[in-house]
């Protein structure tokens, strides 16, 4: 079965089709969207995805006539650089692309980023498709929001450019190795912790077929965590109110990953750690103890980090706060869950809250 | 007098204020605008108009409570690079410039192309503000396209950004070189050629005012170049359309400066030959005579070239125009005149024909 969602933004919205074999389906779908034969598209993936599905994408794209040129950059976050990007415009100039011609994001969120940078620049803008091939994506892919890095600061130079369609092929993501599995799993739960208690509960009791990579089980979280985003940016497009609350466990989370070692956590993995953080707030600033049950239990259950490691720094985490770019005219933005499906963005969040909570996320027992 | 305009674009509307002194009245028109006092802004200009303008900017806006960060590139199109476009944004993130941050382009239209980049790119997009210094200034002011160059193509990394608001002080305008005094009213004369006859008409009879930066006729000039750009885009916000009837000699135009040295022809004085190109095509299409004869008089009267030099190789100017980007799907789209003031944007103009004008403009005797 194929699922298929709308993300709604008015003359920007498009669909998301989730389902087994959509990959070999592709040239129906280019072809319903009217992506442009007369005009060469370029395909955009990595090292590590390239040899696996590009020359099967290549192929049945250009046996229903499409121009198709390829570019394969290095795996991992290192290819979201301004070099990287200019690295891409040069071989769809050279590859002729023209202002109607697509640029095709085949890969896991950075390759999304990145390629829908060169989308939303490549000639003032041109069209885009996303091909995930992580359950990371999932969140990446609907809200249209594109980036490559600066040494300085992550996802600092970029655009919102939606794309005009995506397209999930779930049988990409069984060669998914069990880490990178749990981690796009976060955000998913993420999506329910934020929006939909009965989506939480059912992760509560469907964990085990999701880490069995299930495609039922799958294709049902990435269409639900679709769901909740894409209700979320259909009201707040440009993140200026509702879409803040996505950011739930992102405050302390991505102060990890900007102390952390290269690869010691992952997105995901620093994002669950920042959930517990904020179920801990929020309990703190008198939400049910429910809601950090529940949080701790559906995490623990998917094999995601709980605990922070002892050895961060917690002065070197609260610095890396400060600098994070939530931080608007000097106040702190942060998302306190109030129930299991319900948050609420406050900024008057004391730091020293936020300094005791991320002291507690490094014991060993279970807070409280 | 303060002249004042709107350019139409909905939720994204702004207006351009025109006269003499208002950059020592900056703070109330920033004020008024709302540009934020709590975020840094950045004024980004360049080594020629930095040490003319920008400490009086800076003292203007800090005395008014406005936190100032400076950027001075080098003069010229070279700054117009990716490599310049990181450089700045650095210097926004070294400064703190965060969401609700404002970049500022005083300069000529390389400094609005380039800060409006930073500003469409950085933290996926904050407020732009432009002080154009130049007449040429005035086209590229209306209209939100912004970009960088690549090596192999000029603006072929951009985006569609609009500004919060223009302001135009004459005052800037008096220490103009008369070769960018010409080459900003080419593009003045343009806007009536394609949709103006009685502009033209004024242009015809007031050139000598202009070319003596006479303020009340500069600032009507601009005014009206302005107006008839704000009324195309207005139409076709994201050049689908209609604003291809901005590229009048640009087809042209843009051939000779690719193939020229570098500094032998600015970019007014190339589409003043583009345009004379256009007439020729035109009446050569039908259109009365009278519109050569009309372009070619007020083009002549404000000392743009109107003929090609005949050191220009023709074959590489029809080269050269095979790689512009204005060129979809293989077929030229062409603007041609059919009456002073009119024109209409064709994709059958055989390449004989151009190759024929072309050839046509390196004729000392006028030609027919």
């Amino acid at each position: 079965m194929v699922r298929e969602l709308t993300v709604a933004l008015g003359e920007r919205s498009y669909p998301i089709y989730i389902g087994e074999g959509l990959l070999q389906e592709a040239a129906s779908y280019f072809d319903k969207h009217g992506v442009s034969k007369k005009s060469p598209l370029m395909i955009v993936t990595d090292s590590h995805i390239g040899p696996l599905y590009l020359e099967a994408l290549e192929n049945v794209l250009r046996a229903s006539g499409f121009q198709v040129v390829s570019a394969v950059v290095p795996a991992g976050e290192g290819s979201k650089s301004l070099a990287v990007f200019e690295q891409l415009v040069t071989k769809a100039l050279e590859g002729g692309l023209d202002r109607k011609s697509t640029i095709v994001a085949l890969g896991g969120g950075v390759i999304g980023d990145l390629a829908g940078y060169v989308a939303a620049s490549y000639m003032r803008g041109v069209r885009f498709v996303q091909i995930p091939t992580t359950i990371l994506a999932h969140d990446s892919s609907v809200g249209g929001k594109v980036a490559v890095n600066h040494p300085l600061a992550k996802n600092i130079i970029g655009a919102f450019h939606q794309p005009a369609f995506v397209l999930y092929d779930l049988n990409t993501l069984q060669s998914l190795p069990p880490r990178d599995v749990r981690s796009g799993l976060s955000e998913a739960i993420k999506h329910g912790l934020i929006w939909d208690e009965a989506f939480v509960a059912w992760c509560d009791d469907n964990m085990e077929k999701l880490l069995a990579l299930d495609p039922d089980a799958l294709g049902y979280a990435l269409f639900k965590g679709c769901g909740v985003k894409a209700a979320v940016v259909s009201v707040d497009e440009t993140e200026n109110g509702l879409r803040a609350i996505l950011n739930l466990g992102h405050t302390i989370g991505h102060a990890l990953e900007a102390v952390a070692g290269y690869g010691e956590l992952t997105h995901g993995e620093a994002i669950s750690i920042g959930m517990i953080g904020s179920a801990i707030v929020g309990v703190k600033l008198g939400a049910p103890q429910e809601v950090y049950k529940v949080t701790r239990r559906v995490l623990g259950k998917s094999g995601l980090p709980v605990r922070l490691p002892e050895h961060f720094d917690t002065d070197a985490v609260m610095r890396a706060m400060m600098h994070d770019k939530k931080f608007t005219e000097g106040s702190i933005v942060y998302v306190v869950p109030t129930a299991i499906g319900k948050v609420e963005v406050r900024s008057d969040v004391p730091a020293s809250l936020v300094r005791e909570t991320v002291e507690l996320l490094k014991q060993e027992a279970d807070w409280q």
